[in-house]
């Protein structure tokens, strides 16, 4: 099935919506589902519709920009397995987890490689015959390791980088490298907790409640735009380690459904937040 | 400001949002939010949209019916205070809660009447300067009740009537009388603990989370479409009266959540289902 | 049925169960629940056992200190109704909350006044026969307003002090009048979004998750011990008045448990920290 | 660190817990932790002590047995990791969440073998170097399945099965032959959607929340004490593979969540329930 998702964020305007479902209907294409959202506040207009059927794809983009604002955002993306690279330390649950939903055929991405500044994950990677990078840190400066992982990450192909407990901060040069495709988990439900070990931050606090959150990473530590959090609860009985010991099925369960969310091409960016559609 | 809410039920059929925004661009309206769902198994399409502007409603209805199948649902409603009757038994909490969301200017309805098969919660209603009517069931059968209490009601304006913790079961002929009007809280995650007792039947069972579920009323007990649910831990110190203590704070919070979506517009009822727009 | 709670803090030392509970049973009471938690970093031991039976309070007390050492914490407290004061501001749903639970009997507690810095609350309050004092803040400094407070708080009968939505800072001289004695609803998932208008800060910020949080008030703003907290989900299509109001279910709840677990004894204070046993 | 479990399930009595810590204290122990329940209603106690130090286990049992009733359910365990067998049929979310955190060495035990009826796991654990079994079900009675099945375990060391997705009913001879030995996830929220296709029933109950459930197997299906249950949300644009998809997530973290209860020791079985301490 010739399925594809078109992704539109511009002004809102009045007719908008008359004016593309004009141009969707013309073409005689099939809409699958439809969502639209407009901000009220900014006057932002989001719109997602999955539409199946024949079609020029330039043509289509052509007729969407003559009707649309000139910054208008269009995006029409064919439905198919994203590439995607992962980087990590040491820590496996959320790599492993997404080893196992990629071996189960339930990731929509394809793995090309794993890339790490540790080599005590090669192991577990090559179980599944995925390409495992070890690209040290030590005894190098930020910039120089830096300049080794784009390296590596650019022998393989990629659409989108996952940060799997990758636990070295990135420069402004990396994150200008790969515009909008860096993914990241943390460890807290940000903003509580940004920085350093936020579990045992959580546990000096004495919270009741425990988190994490996956968001885009930007220049700014911990302040990309959010796209999913979830949260458990703890007690006074929870050393800090056995918040951690908790954290990490939230962790990979949220950064689960944020690159699901990321692969079916839901999450806009729009300032400093997302919009899901 | 002049804002209505156009909701729309009918089989998808390709250009349906063309046509219809092609209507709606055409009277010159603003729509302030449009939300779309199709239900791909059944083919089935739901639209929701906020409308400002100056229009002639029945023009606008016309110029729909013309465009959509013969049994599509169209509703326009003016946004506005829907005026509502809530029936309840003896308990406060769900009741209170309503009561002070009214009397705070938080609930987008008007009270106009509380009516009870008991006389105990008459001077909590009064305090609020609400109408209360008791009706008793005492030394009646089923229907002669049923009857009083339909004739309570039709005393006074209603668009809905909720059951705030009504603690009987309703017959054939009342839910015929009020069809798609009744909203009901059931004290447990539905479809587990159907009937009576569900704390008793939860504790009993040694469930570790009990929940809350808010329906629209059928002619069959606990079975109808389901707008709201949500949920609380329990562990193994809670007594059934534990249970039902903490419930209380999940039905109170669902009752009024559900009621809160109706009172937008925001809920279709679709065979057995509900959809949440 | 005359029931007592025993709550014993110190620090743990070798057989400190055994003689505790070698006292409990030579004065031949029923022990009809027991809780224990040993803080293993810190070696703090912390006891609640609720004990039935008849005895002698002094005679227990006295036994108990002549085992404990000099600087443990013993609390015996006769299970029965607390006297509280809520001081509240405009808003109206933490407050009417805990007045329909008052009202209902289910809150473990006679509220013999509410105080409030403005005079709206006044018609509410007074709905359900309870003293309303209004002590305005304007045109005075914070310390002469606060004088006036604890003058309208001496005039009644207390143990706790609630603040329902209270929204003016306290000062030190007033905490230290109050000690351990001032309950407090944050309306936000703490400690992200400290200070004010931490709605407008969740929205500004993009998060999917907020929260409450109760917490023991202390000399540092939103610093205090917490008790209780919770959370519900949010998306972009949340204004911040729309947060706020999903916020309000959230902030009422998480409160009143508070509250709960406070009238029931079972929060005991530990540097930073609550311990709930 | 020579750390043990004591759990003692008997009936209360006046002065049970100051003999068993007049035990405990003679034996020269230190008690790490220690949790005490009493259910009011039966009258039953339960305890469990972390204790460390050096002792006569023998001596320590004896000495307990004397002071408690004759069927006092009295268990002292080494800390140490546990045996467990896996079964599973083809899905592999479950099985793999264990397998990564057995390599990660967060399990606190030894999956000594992974049985399954079908072949297609084989694959995946044996990259774990994990012994895997296939005993197929195809052209054999249940009966004789089952033989093959009990042969297959007993080739390997266990403490606990785990059912982790194994889609085969068992009979009561399996269930008497590893009593109080198997634990089961079950993709729903017990007792909600009892039997097959519990996503398909709850798509079709059209309900706003899916959970799972961890329970002990019992020779009646789905009715076994439950160990621990979770939830997530889900609305009307979810089909039923969406919900499954969804619950998955849900489901191996509950099941994670009840082996590591059962892994330490902390769950007691009493009647139909679990009291976990």
């Amino acid at each position: 099935m010739n399925e594809h998702r078109l992704l539109i964020q511009t002004n809102d305007t009045q007719g908008l919506v008359y004016n593309i479902s004009k141009i969707l209907f013309e073409q005689n294409l099939n809409i699958e589902s439809n969502s639209e959202y407009v901000d009220n506040e900014t006057n932002e207009f989001f719109m997602r519709s999955v539409i199946t059927g024949e079609f020029a794809q330039k043509d289509l983009l052509r007729k969407l920009k003559d009707i649309l604002p000139v910054n208008a955002i269009i995006q029409l993306t064919k439905k198919a397995k994203k590439d995607i690279i992962i980087l990590a330390t040491k820590e496996m649950y959320c790599l492993g987890d997404l080893l196992i939903k990629h071996e189960a055929g339930d990731l929509d991405a394809n793995i090309t490689a794993v890339i790490s500044n540790r080599d005590s994950l090669k192991n577990l990677v090559e179980k599944f015959n995925i390409p495992f990078e070890y690209v040290t840190h030590e005894e190098l400066s930020r910039e120089e390791h830096e300049d080794l992982l784009i390296k590596a990450i650019k022998k393989y192909d990629y659409e989108l980088i996952v940060l799997a407990k990758y636990m070295r901060i990135l420069t402004p040069n990396f994150v200008k490298t790969f515009p909008k495709q860096v993914l990241n988990i943390h460890h807290s439900f940000l903003p509580a907790f940004i920085g350093a070990n936020p579990y045992k931050q959580a546990h000096s606090r004495g919270v009741k409640i425990i988190g994490a959150t996956s968001h885009w990473v930007t220049n700014v530590l911990d302040e990309g735009p959010i796209i999913a959090q979830d949260i458990t609860r703890v007690d006074h009985t929870y050393s800090w380690e056995d918040m951690r010991d908790a954290g990490r099925n939230v962790e990979k369960v949220v950064l689960s459904n944020a690159l699901d969310l990321v692969l079916k091409d839901k999450v806009f960016v729009y300032g400093n937040k997302t919009v899901i559609l």
